[in-house]
């Protein structure tokens, strides 16, 4: 039997006139889409467009929920209570929840974005309020989450199914966790090499670390840019490669 | 038997560390809560405490949409589409939807605010934009209108219940549209007087308007005000000399 | 002794993460920027720049307030104060200033942005707030506006200096205003044609309206677009057509 | 001769439709009024107004920028950089600029407010960004900081006047900080103890800390708050008990 693993972008991220990445092209290779809500970048005009989009071309639809800051792109960390993280959660699902109901589809999955998801990632409190937010409104619902992170922990606690996420072109630490990127060896800038790690996290579980040992971890959904100049290329390219690799790219409906 | 009404009022208009109304008092009085949705007013935190508290006492929930405005309270008009409007309802009515959701509740009702409210009683393109989002979201949802104005054509229209809204302190021109606030009888200040005008409304289907004669209106659900003063004291009367004069105050969804 | 003429171009309306724009480029052709200041588009950072790189080009600065609208880029009109107006204006300014001082340059006009711009063109009252702003911030600001416009009146009244605007690539009406965007006729996407537009208006003070006869006008400056795939070969090419025409692209200091 | 020191104040916090503190009161009693520019609290009508009162009461004004958290009052720690912090605190000195040059008065101070007051206090690289924003803005500008802290250190240290600030409702640890609000005994309630611990740090240069020791520190300006039931009350009792403890409350011009 093949292994198998979902693809998954962040998109919907226009905002206004302004207009970022490349959805239409990117949604021809992934199978999970992850929307942003207004908060950190979208609008509704975009979130309609990206929803609409998504259905035509069969791809997962997920809440890409983020701080509120537009300005700085929901990167930044902010100290925000757990509390507050869960309105934050609710709010941008319920909100993308409105157009996947007006067009006809269902809510595949949540996944956090920016400053949020890395918090979250090694905070059980963020992580336990965003999974309590994600619960409520749909039980149903699958939580993506940093492979092995506080995130996976607290949705599979409260009783989501939750997807494992990996980076392709990001270096792994001893402990599982991202390279920061202010270190020089955070990014894996070669294509090739950001393919091969991800392949070898899909088919054997686990991932050379930047001490050149391996660390264990899960990859039931990889991560791929949909901005960029060579979002595309990259898009297809590892896209066949994992299918040249016996990987078949599967919903994360499929998978967890 | 009795005439029955329903009593609205704006809430949840709350944000950040600013405090608006005096929702706990004023939800002992009325069966319908309009709840803004972070647009003009209202924030994740205040909506998630809004809508628990209507549970509570047991008040009937509505997602109350307004202009992206919070600087102007959603009052400005702004030159904005169709489309626009029908994107920014979808946004909101799902927003306020996900903490009903998550607090185990329904969404009884859809009440536009402010300049949108405005704008669409009398623009038939705008009402059917704000009709067709209440729609799409959710066909069992009740939408409030002025009296008589488009948003209740267009809401037949489609489909939907309608509650036709009359307003206690305010003059009514012999078409049936409110007298404009730049008017200086634009207001009913006497708290006696305006208790009868609806009281008149509600058991006749009439009004006495600025020119002294008889408009005929329907009158289905009333709508009061949560700031100020005197709004619990105001909420007190009504509510008491409705109760007098034979008017049943009732759940919407008991008499639309 | 040759006409003259100063060139403006909008710039500064990128956002966060998003860009907007060719201002590193248009610099190279206009003698006056006019610099979006944060709320229908801009942001600190993209000020600071902005400012830093005219005056690097030695391009008169020109602060460029709007409509508190970043979702609809400051062109959806809105029922603004006079008051109202004033107040956005003089923020505006303000936070413009700020950095002209702190890059140790001076700030050289003022031009009203999108759907105030508009609103104001035909409303004395509102030009007469954005006039007093203006003025209050520093009486040897040049306030731009629509050629014979309610703006350029408000201006010399109150005893500013005027410059006024003519459009390129705008057809006008027999009363010197602009064919409103709704109309077919609104724009003129022949190059050449635009071109030979402004030389005639500069070096003969009329133009050829919609009806096909003379509207007499004044062209002090001319406004061209920084955005858009061709806005760098319309700069030059419109640059260099004026030149062979005679005319001299000044600073609008020299000119009013 | 008498001690002497400056009382300062946060103003201008409202915004749109909410209001929040007793400016108009407060003004009163303080020499230094720091008004909120439209980030984390106030608004450009706000700002006028507050200009406009504070030049009618004779009261100093200052420019109190903040994050860019709306929802959070400014009170969230946020990973800016110096170049943000730089960026957000021209622009707004900037803002407020406009309204105190409109008005015909003159910039006194700038104090950072909340978390960019905090985060500044222990960061020597966020207050030079600050520092060098104000004196790039005006270096006549006198700038307020905790006393003692890095804020302070880098407005001396580039040129500027500065004004060591303590509070009269905070203790304070052995090492001159704050104890943070988190602590159980973070806060003085008793109004006389207040009183007492800065009438104690502007005539003896010292305070009993949170371990019962003195530590030293230098008592310029004296911050109180405007808001809550009681802010009037103890404004006037500070004000007259620092009269009778022999310290003149004076203009911080005439103090550093």
């Amino acid at each position: 039997m093949n292994h198998k693993v979902d693809l998954n972008c962040d998109m919907g991220e226009s905002f206004g006139t302004y207009t970022l990445g490349n959805d239409r092209v990117i949604l021809d290779y992934v199978t999970s889409a992850n929307i942003a809500c207004g908060f950190h970048a979208g609008d509704p005009a975009t979130m309609r467009e990206t929803v609409k989009l998504a259905l035509e071309k069969n791809v997962g639809i997920g809440a890409h929920p983020g701080l509120q800051d537009l300005a700085g792109f929901g990167r930044r960390h902010m100290a925000v209570t757990p509390r507050e993280v869960y309105d934050l959660v609710i709010y941008q699902i319920g909100a993308l929840y409105g157009f996947v109901k007006a067009e006809g589809g269902k809510l595949q999955h949540v996944k956090a974005h920016g400053a949020m998801y890395n918090m979250a990632a090694g905070d059980a409190k963020l992580s336990e309020a965003i999974a309590e937010a994600v619960y409520k409104i749909d039980p149903e619902l699958v939580l993506f989450g940093l492979s092995g992170s506080e995130i996976v922990k607290a949705g599979n606690k409260i009783g989501l199914r939750t997807a494992n996420e990996v980076f392709s072109d990001r270096t792994y630490q001893p402990d599982g966790t991202l390279t920061p990127r202010s270190q020089d060896n955070a990014l894996i800038t070669d294509p090739d090499a950001a393919i091969q790690q991800v392949i070898r996290m899909v088919k054997e579980n686990k991932v050379i670390n930047t001490e050149g040992t391996e660390t264990a971890l899960k990859a039931e959904t990889i991560c791929i840019h949909g901005d960029g100049k060579t979002a595309k290329e990259f898009a297809l390219h590892i896209s066949s490669s994992l299918k040249e690799a016996g990987i078949d790219i599967q919903h994360i409906q499929k998978i967890v």
